[in-house]
């Protein structure tokens, strides 16, 4: 086994040459990650600019809008309404789950490209009209997946796809934290079965499941799951869920989320003549720690990278500016979707669930 | 979170007094185990001894007998005859899979009391034979998991029993090898489905599957799983076998084992409060390592403890020398087999199967 460790994981291996620009965006979801981590981010990037800010609430729109140098500070219904319509070309949706897919409506009928927090919506019908109407109006629709444009795991997705570890046997992975414990309120959008579509699964599960399929380079057929159901608080929602993906090579992904389980964050590949862990991949800009096994060697890795939200900003300007075809796009939001159905149904038959 | 951690893990808390003894042992089946590792221990244990070695082979069951100070060489022929049957007071049945039925026949008609490895037999109906014939004689059968008499294993499941990580929701565990990259022979009794009842599942996966019923002291009442069938020298077993098993108190064990995949080997338990991790468990004798993670704090055990198979000798001894209950016994070890028939099915038909 032959690793090469990159000195820096600063390259974008998908850089190339931008004419225009900058992407101006309205930020839509005021919650923490927009404001604390989305418009840094926005910031720092090579090709986005914040212009707008979005809000349910229109004091808050209007005091993120001062903090942040932001220029327009609108309501959802003045956003719906067009207005400020001139002053940004694209939108970053990060509000609950539920409530994505009226925004992604207006964006696509003003003509403007969509960055979309995962999961895509509550559900996959849902999720299947943000697809539809952006791909009737012609514009690009991202779905948000940080560990798509996080440097590091592109790396480990380069070295599984060069047959570093041999073929690929499986994955596994988990995301998860025990949310009572951190004392957090129970009355949350992520607990709003309507709002969130589902428990951990929606929120955290997706991480683990993603990447699988990110860094496998392939689709699973079928899925099958044990799901646990939460306390009354979680209304129904399950607050640990253990699922098993099939792909049609033959690779298995098994992976577990929860919110009634103390703290969990790993990434692991199983191949025939080697392991690839990541320690810690999924919390956003983490301290990561890759170690690759092989034939009685070790490599330990703690990649010191920019952020993924800079490289997932400028990722989507690309694409908007560019010729490039953007990898998760609205379709592989959507198979994502129906992928946390079918979780959910094997979860609830006990069957293998096709998909 | 407050772990006293011994200074020693020699401590035998099933120890109690012994009257009579030593047991006097034949060895059925002379492979690597049995002379290497077994007749070893045997001599360092404090109640039992080997008086008989039993092989298919009679010069094998010479040499052996001649090397390791045995009074008694048997071919499998003079065994099931009785010969020197009055020289040994139990028997250590370590042959493959498939075979363990007629050797533990003929020691219930001996009267002799039973230490059999795991898994008890091929299948469930041979296993379900073993522990009738056992009964039906009043001998002593236990089925040889040597995870339940590794004393850093057992101490694992008294900080799990005493809620050190909270209440248990999962467990995870993996043991596999590329038996291929290794340059293992094709022709092993391993891979030839009569003698073996399965792939991995039945030599390496039992542990993991084993580990969690005796770590979470439940059992668990269904099972999914994903199968992947081997190269054509595998004759139709597995090469690979993710399982699940759902447990009533709502806890899921995730375990995977493979014969073409990476060395792999682990076993951990996430609470609501903390995880407990082990690091190389399985080996016989490993250098385990425990961590033990809760609300920051992080405990490292690197345990030096007595070799887990002495333990096991000098356990079975004393649950035949006083009124000790096995654990392990043969009941246990029939379970086992109808969870690996149940993963086996449901790794086939792709349904949730029932206990």
């Amino acid at each position: 086994m032959d690793i090469e460790v990159p000195s820096t994981f600063d390259e974008r291996d998908w850089a190339r040459p931008v004419d225009g620009g900058p992407v101006r965006f309205a930020v839509i979801g005021l919650g923490w990650f927009g404001p604390d981590v989305a418009i840094p981010a926005i910031e720092e990037s090579d090709y986005c600019v914040t212009t707008t800010v979005v809000s349910g609430d229109r004091e808050k729109a209007e005091r993120v809008a001062d903090e942040k140098g932001v220029d327009h500070a609108l309501t959802y219904d003045d956003y719906a309404d067009g207005e400020a319509a001139d002053a940004y070309d694209a939108v970053y949706v990060v509000t609950p789950n539920g409530l994505h897919l009226p925004h992604v409506e207006t964006a696509a009928d003003l003509g403007k490209d969509v960055l979309c927090e995962k999961p895509l919506e509550a559900t996959a019908e849902r999720a299947r009209k943000c697809v539809e109407v952006c791909e009737e109006a012609g514009v690009d629709l991202m779905t948000a997946y940080r560990m798509q444009t996080t440097n590091s795991i592109r790396w480990v997705r380069d070295l599984v796809q060069d047959g570093v570890i041999g073929d690929p046997v499986h994955t596994r992975g988990a995301f998860s934290y025990n949310l009572i414990a951190a004392g957090e309120d129970m009355d949350q959008w992520r607990l709003n079965p309507d709002l969130a579509g589902g428990g951990p699964l929606m929120d955290l599960g997706v991480y683990p499941l993603n990447t699988s399929r990110f860094v496998l380079d392939e689709d699973p057929t079928a899925v099958h799951a044990s799901t646990v159901e939460g306390p009354s608080e979680f209304d129904g929602l399950e607050q640990y869920c253990a699922f098993t993906m099939e792909f049609p090579s033959g690779v298995v992904a098994e992976c577990d989320t929860g919110y009634q389980v103390a703290g969990d964050n790993y990434f692991e590949v199983g191949g025939t003549h080697g392991r690839i862990r990541v320690d810690v991949p999924f919390n956003v800009d983490a301290d990561r720690k890759i170690t690759i096994r092989g034939s009685g060697e070790e490599t330990v890795v703690e990649p010191d990278e920019p952020s993924e939200m800079v490289e997932e900003f400028d990722y989507f300007a690309t694409g908007v500016l560019t010729d490039m075809d953007i990898a998760p796009d609205g379709e592989h939001g959507l198979f994502d979707m129906r992928l946390t159905e079918a979780i959910y149904e094997s979860g609830e038959n006990g069957g293998l669930v096709d998909l």
